[in-house]
């Protein structure tokens, strides 16, 4: 019979603030006091068993003490507690407190905590606002800007989720000290690659400092802090819906995503990206992006940070192989890599396409060599 | 230290066309090749154990022949299907299916399919896009426009979910006469709310014709599928985050969903929506806002289409006065509703407000009388 054309078009303002300091818990309790969320009153904060005393708990605290209505929400710290069901007991636990859709969520703690928060925010009365609590390096860099949340299911990572943005940010890098070691220098690899995909500047100040960061000296960490949602900001404000250019983040992932999941998880998500960079300026090199001086320093860089580049002995290499075609750059059965030109810059392939097309034989010979 | 600001402004347009007709999978598949969904040829069709034979296998056979890769998904009928559960079983269906982000989602049946596979597709692969084909009345009427998505969970009814609009939607008013008749006029409720809410002329039309739309007259049933996205369109297209003139849709279900509640599902929404709407003018004639004329019109035609206005014997009058205070417009302890204000209008109770503070007294007397 008929069409009805329905115009739905309008100007969205998802912009918001990231604080990078030392001990920001007064800072935000300050920021809602004048007006960061509204008129809102209820917060859930979320955090897991690891972040709890540290953090999520002198949170509350303050939050109370300033008159707001709170609860703490905990799970078990662990990429395996993000999942469906554990959303489903953190909505399950707030609707039992009779939280509905006049409350703000604030996450506290590392990536996890930050992906599951925000999906739980992005779905909870279809959408309440959320605040971001970041304590680890890993999700200053990585969980701050892009507005992607997610869970995990038995068959996929990361695959059922939302873009969902935050009120605001806070990075507290007093939190990274509480790390342990080998999360601190997991963390230090996606900075890297950072500095390696956008910025020659940056690479060469963590080549001089990565001893300071490392000892968690103040003008080292605020360097990296802002530098790392800076880039990451420039990327993903150019494409938000990851169609093309946001791509570049991906640099290293295609064997690292392999190599982490081959592992078993037994090697952290930034040891494993701290593998593919190397695998990546390796194959970079061979194609002529960048010369072998290039991929050296590259190498030179994660080892310095405390990252080995070769792969361990308990890994079937040939499974590795196997495990590419599992990357979703994967396009009509074939391997695709994003590649490094030179240092802080990547090879757009096509114009807006940044990941090109590599034979298998070729990423073997570089896996059976590294 | 210092405050990075991301800006995030943009321009969305999610307008959508809404195709009103007869026999309509045709037309879905000639805009599918025609390029409604982009380079897409990958179709995850979700739908009931209602629906499947009647339409969704015969959708799936046609998308088939023309040449589309093409999944059938199919939960049991029925409201309590509507949950997390069912909705991760279908992801998980659709991942060991090999559907990743390049797929769209197609929603055939009623409201509780789109609402569950709108949900789905926005969640999956953080977004995929979706079709909805509409086979009830009460779907085309209310799952059509508004771009509302959500599950139920044991402590609260369309809490979880988010606001995710579709490529288009296809209202087949030939799937109406497959309807029982008790869903038929149930769905009948919430188009006669539209016209008492926001259209005289429409009211008198439905006064006129309501025998045509139950002997599913074209030119009646046209009509109202027309018209009922038409007043929705208006009232949504100006508040599409729900925060005030969105309240006027809720009109008759302060009474109406807490009966539906108590009846323990006995009541259809739509049967329970007919009882509220009730309440909801006797409460608007004994506060002036309309005639009891007025009020006896719009019960009366609530009951020629084959609808009761009296609370059924087996309510708890004083557990359904109870059950009044979980009302999501409840504010500070305080009932709300929305009234009219004659046929054809909405009281605006001040700028901007249009659910109205109403004595717990008063709305007890209202229901002690019905």
């Amino acid at each position: 019979m008929g069409v009805l054309n329905l115009e739905l078009k309008k100007y969205v303002d998802d912009s918001y603030e990231i604080e990078i300091g030392y001990h920001l818990i007064g800072k935000l309790v300050e920021d809602l006091d004048t007006g960061l969320a509204g008129t809102i009153h209820k917060f859930a904060v979320i955090t897991d068993s690891n972040v709890r005393d540290l953090y999520a708990k002198p949170i509350c605290e303050r939050l109370l003490s300033a008159g707001y209505h709170v609860d703490l929400f905990v799970f078990a710290a662990g990429e395996e507690s993000k999942t469906r069901e554990t959303k489903a007991l953190i909505e399950d636990a707030m609707l039992e407190k009779g939280y509905r859709r006049d409350c703000c969520i604030i996450a506290v703690g590392g990536g996890v905590v930050t992906d599951l928060a925000g999906f739980v925010a992005g779905t909870y009365g279809r959408g309440v606002p959320f605040i971001n609590y970041a304590t680890t390096l890993l999700s200053a860099a990585d969980a701050s800007v892009g507005g992607k949340t997610a869970v995990d299911t038995p068959l996929a990572t990361n695959l059922i989720g939302m873009f969902y943005q935050p009120l605001k940010v806070y990075i507290d890098i007093a939190a990274w000290q509480t790390l342990p070691q080998r999360q601190m220098a997991s963390g230090l690899a996606e900075t890297i690659k950072h500095a390696c995909l956008a910025n020659l500047d940056m690479f060469e100040f963590l080549e001089e400092n990565i001893g300071d960061i490392l000892g968690f000296k103040k003008f080292a960490c605020e360097y990296i802090a802002e530098n790392n949602c800076r880039i990451k900001y420039q990327v993903v404000m150019k494409d938000e819906r990851e169609s093309g250019l946001r791509e570049i983040l991906n640099l290293g992932h295609t064997v690292g995503r392999a190599i982490e999941t081959v592992s078993n998880y037994r090697l952290l998500h930034g040891e494993a990206v701290a593998i593919g960079m190397a695998a990546q300026v390796q194959l970079s090199a061979r194609l002529g992006y960048m010369s072998e001086e290039e991929a050296e320093r590259v190498i030179a860089l994660y080892n310095k940070a405390g990252l080995s580049t070769v792969i361990p002995p308990y890994i079937d290499r040939e499974e590795l192989v196997r495990k590419l075609y599992t990357d979703k750059k994967v396009r009509d059965g074939k391997l695709r890599f994003v590649l490094q030109k030179g240092i802080g810059g990547v090879v757009e392939f096509s114009p807006g396409v940044y990941a090109r097309p590599i034979e298998e034989s070729l990423a073997r010979e570089i896996i059976m060599e590294l």
